[in-house]
This record gives C-alpha cells, sequence and structure tokens, in this order.
C-alpha cells in the first residue's frame, strides 16, 4: 500500500479525481521506469489535465516538501523519470492538447504531453516545420524534449530543441506561475529564464505550455546512401562536400562494427569491402536537391566512393532509412544487453574517437557498434554484452567508464543529447568545476529551495 | 581629477601599466557614452590584455564595491555601456585576438574585443560562415554581440547570437573563472549558464574567450528588390512565399514613409506607385539559387509586384542593397534628431502593428519611418524630429512611449534585437511580472552579490 499519510491521499485525490489518481502498486508499476531500465517505486502518481491542478499540486509538495517527478512517455534514457526518493509522479499524458499553430505568427503553442511527430504532422498539413527530430519522436513528447534539450538528426542544420523554444509558462514549486518569451521570434529582454529551464531536466519548475518557433516546410528532401572502404575516407569526402558549401539537414555515419552487426542480420545493400557508411539528407526545392546530389554525388565519387544510392521524396527515401533504422534490432543479434552512450566530442575528433572506443573495446573483447552524427560529432556507443555473464558485465562497464574518461579528454562531453539524469549524475564532476555546479546549485535553489523537483538528477 | 582614492588609484595602475589606465577627463571622454548618446563619467578606464588581469580586477572590485562596466565598441543603442554610477570602464579593446578558427571543428575561438565583421572574413577565407550579422557587424564585437544576444538580418534562416555560442570562459565578481559549453556541438550538461550569460547584457560576470560555432559557408547568394502598391499586398506575397517552402536568409521591408525619405533623398530605382517594398536575400548553390529568384518572381508576379531587379552574387546584389543603406542618411533629411527603436511583434501582427505605429504618427504630427525584418516581426521604428523644437520633442517622447504600449498590446517585445540597458530598463515592468524579475534578480545576486556588474542596466 502507498506510504502516503491519509492527509496527503485525501488532498491528491481530491485534487486529481477517480483514474487521475492512482494509489496502489499495480496501477503505478508502469510509472516506476523509463528508457533507462533504472526504477523506482513513487508514492502515488497523478494525472493533472489543467494548470490549476499542477498550480495546487506544486503549493502543497513545496509545503510538504514532498517531491515530484515530471515524466511525459519517459522515453529517457539516463533514469529522468525515475522516483529515485519517495514522491509522487506527476504525468503529463492528460496535458496533451495541441492549443494553437499559427501559420501567420509561424508559431505552434502546446501543452506538454503533445507527441513531437503528432505536432510535426500537424503543422507540416499547413506547410509549416518543426525541425527537431530526436529518434523517439513518434512516441516522445515536446514538453520531455524541451526538458532534456533534445537533439536529433536535424540539429546539424536546425539546431537542438533550444533554438526552437520562443515561449513557455511553468509553475513553480510554491505555485507561482511565470511566463518566458512568447510569440516573438526575437526577444531581448530580460535574463534568459527560457533557456535556463530548458534542458533542465524538470529539476526547475514545470511546464504546463509551451511556444515553439516553426519556419516554412521545405519543398521536399533527398538522400544518400554510400559506402567506403573505411571510415577515415568517409570521413574525408565529407570534409570536402562542407568545404564546397553543403549542409545537409541530416549526416549519419555508421562504423564497420555497426555494418558486420547489419550483415549478419540480413542482407545489406553494399559489397563486402565497404566498412563505414554515411547517410544524407538534404532538404530544399526541387531543383536544388538535384543539384545537390549531383554534386555530392561527384565529389563522393573523386573521394573513392565503393557503393551508393540516392532517392528524392520521401517514398524513394525510407528504404535508405530502413538501413539505419535496422541497426537496433540488428544490435540484439550482437548481444542481448547493451549499454548506450550518445557522447560528443568536437566535431574533427570523430575518427579519433570512434578509434578509441575500437581500442577499449578490444582491450575488454567487447563489441561496441559506433554510429550517429557526423556533423554534430555526437556519437552513439552502444556497448553490447550479456548481462547474465557476471565477467562480461563487469567489462562492459569498465568499458563504459573508460569511454567517458577517454571522451572527455578530448575534450567531448558526457553527453550530447540524452541528458545526465541518473545515470552519468556520478560523472558531471568530471565535466563541470565546483564553481560551475555551485552555481548551478544555487540556482536550483532559487526556483527550488526545498528541492522537491526531480530530486537527485542532472547536476 | 579621478574621484578615485589614492589606494584605488595605485592599485588600478599597477595592474593596468602605462596607457592602459586612464585617469583624466580628457582621455575618458571618449568612453563616456555609447551610441544611445547617454553619457556618463567613469572614475577610470582600463584596458586588459590578459585574463589575469580580469580575474586580479573583478577580486578587487568585488571587495571594494566598486562598479565595473564592460565596453566593446560601444555601438549599443540603449545606454548598456555608459557608467551611471561611478565605476570603471573596462574596454575589451586589446582582447581582440582571434584564437582560433578549426575548419576540422567548425568553431573559432575568440578574445571578446574581436569585431564580428572581422571573424567573418577570417572564417570565409576557409569556407566557413558565422550567420549573426547584426547591421554593426563592421564595428561592433563578438564579446558585445553575445552580452546582448544581437541580431540581425540572416536571423530569418539561421537565428540570433545564442544560436551560434558554443562555450565561454568568463570571470565571475571576486574572480574566480567559469567555463561554460566548449567545442561541442551538442552539450546537454548541466544548467544552460551559457544561454543565460548571452543577452545579460554584462550584468553577470566577464567573458574573456568565446567559442562560436561555424559552418560551411554556401555557395553563393542571390537576392531580390521589389516593389509593391502597398505593405499589404507585400506581405501578401512574402506569405505565399512562406506557404511554397522557401526560407530566405534575410527578408526586409520598407514602409511608405521610408520609401518618401528615399524619394526625396535622391532617385529611387522604381515607379511611385510603389509605396512599399521587399527586400530578399537567398543563399545556396548556384543552381538552387537560379531556382530560387524564378520561383520568388513567379510568386511576386502573380501577387501584382509593380516592380522588381535580382542579382546573384556579392557584385550584383550591392546596388540592391545599396538602397536599404541609405534609409540612415536619408532618415537626417525628414529631421535632424530620431528616437530609434527596435519593437518586435509577433509575426503575423506586422501589418498591424505598422499601420497603428502611424497612426501615432499622425496624431503627433511627426514623421516615423518603419522598416525592418518581416520574418521575425522586427520592426525598426525611426521617430523623427528636431530636439530643438521643445514642442516636438515632447510629441516625440509621447508617441515613444505610446508605440511601446502599443507594442506589448499585440503580445509584442520591448526589445527583439537592441536589449533594455538604461534606456527601456524603465519599462520592463510593463513586459515581465515581479515573480520574473525577482528570479532574476536573485540569479544575479548569486553571480555579482555586491552589484558590481554595470548595475543599473537590463531588469
Amino acid at each position: 500500500m502507498s506510504l502516503l499519510s491519509l492527509p496527503h491521499r485525501r488532498f491528491l485525490q481530491d485534487l486529481f479525481p477517480k483514474t487521475d489518481c492512482l494509489l496502489t502498486p499495480e496501477e503505478m508499476v508502469v510509472f516506476e521506469a523509463d528508457a533507462s531500465r533504472l526504477e523506482g517505486t513513487p508514492l502515488a502518481v497523478v494525472r493533472p489535465e489543467t494548470e490549476e491542478q499542477i498550480i495546487e499540486l506544486m503549493r502543497w509538495a513545496h509545503k510538504e516538501r514532498i517531491p515530484l517527478y515530471p515524466r511525459a512517455r519517459a522515453t529517457n534514457v539516463v533514469g529522468l523519470c525515475v522516483p529515485q526518493k519517495p514522491g509522487i509522479v506527476v504525468s503529463t499524458l492528460k496535458m496533451n492538447s495541441i492549443l494553437e499553430v499559427d501559420s501567420d505568427d509561424f508559431i505552434a503553442r502546446v501543452q506538454p504531453g503533445v507527441i513531437t511527430g503528432d505536432l510535426q504532422k500537424r503543422v507540416e498539413q499547413e506547410k509549416l516545420f518543426y525541425p527537431p527530430d530526436p529518434a523517439s519522436l513518434g512516441i516522445s513528447t515536446i514538453g520531455g524534449n524541451v526538458a532534456t534539450c533534445a537533439g536529433g538528426m536535424r540539429a546539424l542544420k536546425y539546431g537542438v530543441t533550444r533554438e526552437w523554444v520562443l515561449g513557455c509558462k511553468a509553475v513553480l514549486p510554491g505555485g507561482k506561475t511565470i511566463t518566458c518569451g512568447g510569440r516573438n521570434h526575437k526577444n531581448v529582454v530580460g535574463l534568459d529564464l527560457l533557456r535556463l529551464l530548458t534542458g533542465s531536466e524538470g529539476t526547475l519548475a514545470f511546464m504546463t505550455e509551451i511556444t515553439l518557433k516553426l519556419i516554412p516546410k521545405p519543398e521536399s528532401t533527398a538522400s544518400i546512401l554510400a559506402g567506403f572502404a573505411n571510415l577515415e575516407e568517409a570521413l574525408h569526402a565529407i570534409k570536402v562536400m562542407f568545404k564546397a558549401g553543403m549542409l545537409p539537414a541530416a549526416l549519419e555515419f555508421m562504423g564497420p562494427e555497426v555494418l558486420t552487426a547489419l550483415q549478419d542480420a540480413g542482407a545489406v545493400p553494399w559489397p563486402s569491402t565497404v566498412t563505414a557508411s554515411l547517410l544524407l539528407r538534404f532538404d530544399g526545392s526541387h531543383q536544388g536537391l538535384e543539384a545537390d546530389l549531383e554534386k555530392a554525388g561527384a565529389i563522393f565519387k573523386a573521394c573513392n566512393v565503393l557503393w551508393s544510392t540516392t532517392g528524392i521524396g520521401k517514398e524513394e527515401e525510407e528504404p535508405l532509412w530502413d538501413v539505419r533504422r535496422s541497426i537496433n534490432p540488428a544490435s540484439f543479434k550482437v548481444a542481448p544487453d547493451k549499454y548506450s552512450d550518445d557522447v560528443t566530442v568536437p566535431r574533427g575528433k570523430l575518427l579519433e574517437a570512434v578509434t578509441g572506443i575500437r581500442q577499449i573495446a578490444n582491450k575488454h573483447s567487447l563489441t561496441i557498434l559506433t554510429f550517429g552524427h557526423v556533423g554534430d560529432g555526437n556519437i552513439h556507443v552502444n556497448i553490447m554484452h550479456d548481462a547474465s555473464d557476471h565477467d562480461e558485465l563487469a567489462r562492459a562497464k569498465r568499458a563504459k567508464k573508460e569511454i567517458s574518461n577517454f571522451i572527455l579528454s578530448l575534450r567531448g562531453t558526457l553527453s550530447g543529447e540524452h541528458g545526465v539524469g541518473l545515470v552519468k549524475a556520478p560523472y558531471v564532476h568530471l565535466q563541470l568545476s565546483e564553481t560551475e555546479r555551485s552555481l548551478m546549485k544555487q540556482i536550483k535553489h532559487i526556483f527550488d529551495p526545498h528541492s522537491i523537483m526531480n530530486p537527485g538528477k542532472a547536476f
């Protein structure tokens, strides 16, 4: 049974009628974990529908010193949604309305629980475009994306979620509300609280409404999938392409281990001499795209491409992107378990990073898959292992730690887009100084003096 | 003579040898005002060359409670650089080195006093591109641009300065240093102190080094200058263009009063039926640009354009942009003085805003020029007047205040890109709530407990 006191239970049941307040373990079980597979048992789960409910909840929790854990679709892989200490999980599932899409102001105003992919489809009906595309966009939410400053493949051309947030309404611990920014595409009045909340991992305030910037939807897209003899040659081709002034919307690489995994899982389209692959997408006008494909093709040819194929428009492009999408299923044929990481290095250090990770893999007799976003230096690292094999599990853990240290030695960052959450919190001191963390903690204290917002996470 | 005590003078003269410490009114006079024409007399002007000097200065000023006023080229139009209370002006003029341009990492690392236009020329030599282009870029600095989160014409496609800052080193009051972000294009570890400093108008810390994100330089640019019967038709044409998926890098409008001023000042290229003009620039590949011009031309034709001309590549485009550049000289033929403002409204409210500003102009028998960035809803408002005519000056002041209130009633913002500084500080409470300003003041207090950093500014 719930560990909540009777008055607390009554308060929550009054504020969240019927099924909007869950108190039994059976009801709460799905709210215990996130995609990190870490878990914690909440005292209760509530599902607000209105800002008024959140104001009341924040007033109460602040007074009673009860932790709150904001949670949307819990696709987070670093334990951000996990109620580590006893507290209330606050689900945004019922705050999932697209409040407004304004094709004159080029904005969308949404509640935090709106699924990113749903918003994208909605705005595209009006020839508008919301570029951020975290891999989880089909199931993750705008609220979660803003809380983590989610990235994605199109970040190369369009930047991350931060660049697309124009405003928000938020409730502070204690129940006061603030409005940051608004509908204006430019706004420089006061300190930038909006971007302070963005990426704060739910540790400062609860966003109840978010205004996003939109742009015209590009006429079309075009993709190239290309195979090279090795990653060095592939990255050289990219360098030449950048020098020629080309900026793809997305630019993905797949390392040798990924290609082997794909090959073992089924047919791959390229010859066996290919050990590194690039997948690019351009967007723009039809005529511009034709020119882009031609130009990129010529560059790749001059850079010893072994194999390539192209597609213009969604239908033609899908088979190319299916190859990348099959990395995840193929990886589980390598080993039943994986540690995923999303380390990021300065762009020019990508080859060095991948080479070093391979050395760590060899040292520990592990298969480590590397793929990700070339343009951001954002490498997805999958340390494959069998968790039932204690020795292998221990080696995987050691490899994970060594990779973190190695990436920092390249002046990289512990997280490019997944965030810190619970999983990386123990390592933050390796990247941020005591002074920097002290400033962050003091800022947290201003917003949340009793530390009720997602405690134990982020910094 | 300086009002500084002898020990303070000695301290400064020891830390800043020879001409790097100015103490006489004659030497300091050029450091008293900024482009706002407001002024204040500093106690001293110092010109640090090293971070070590700034650390010592910040330690001393914190201990002695002496205000510091960071100052670069002082192009700010809202009094941001003005030493309102007695204090030390800290010039970044001698910290003007481009420390590094890395075409593999796609970053530039600079000292705060580097002139933005100089950096752009430098990176373009390596086929790299730093998009932010505040109008002052030929004389303003990266440090000032970051401190104000400067915008510019290319913000429509590329966003503002905030989107291009990857990292900084900064000295806090008291002398501690922090490093925010770094060379990584994606980074989500900890609260976003970097973007908190960006746009903070020098009120939190002193940046000693800034790392900027670069992208490949687009192959070429192309421009269109077009005349319409009225602003309504011009804006309709833009709407159709956006619907067709086109996103220019820059998209400027000039209202009827501007066109009259240009006509009075000399020849304009269009027929007299034109009362509103658009100036667009696209960037991309040669073939893409040709397609863009063709497509935009067809759209404009369908939208009753009265006159237009195009240019591909800098040489052909310059005469088109000369028309816009002549607004400022032409404006002074209307009246000898102006109040400049840079109000911003949600994009769809541009016509309503310009129409309302015209009504305010008529009411006060003033000429008010409106032009600016269509895509951002960012309107440059020039309230022309003769300051020696007391009645006209009073009317201009009333008009300025009425415009601020009117813009806020359209859910606009007091400043899109100029900042708050001294000039707009009295109006900030109209836009930000008590709770929001209180959060900002508490954050300021964490960084700067004795309020030595640019006091009296911003919020």
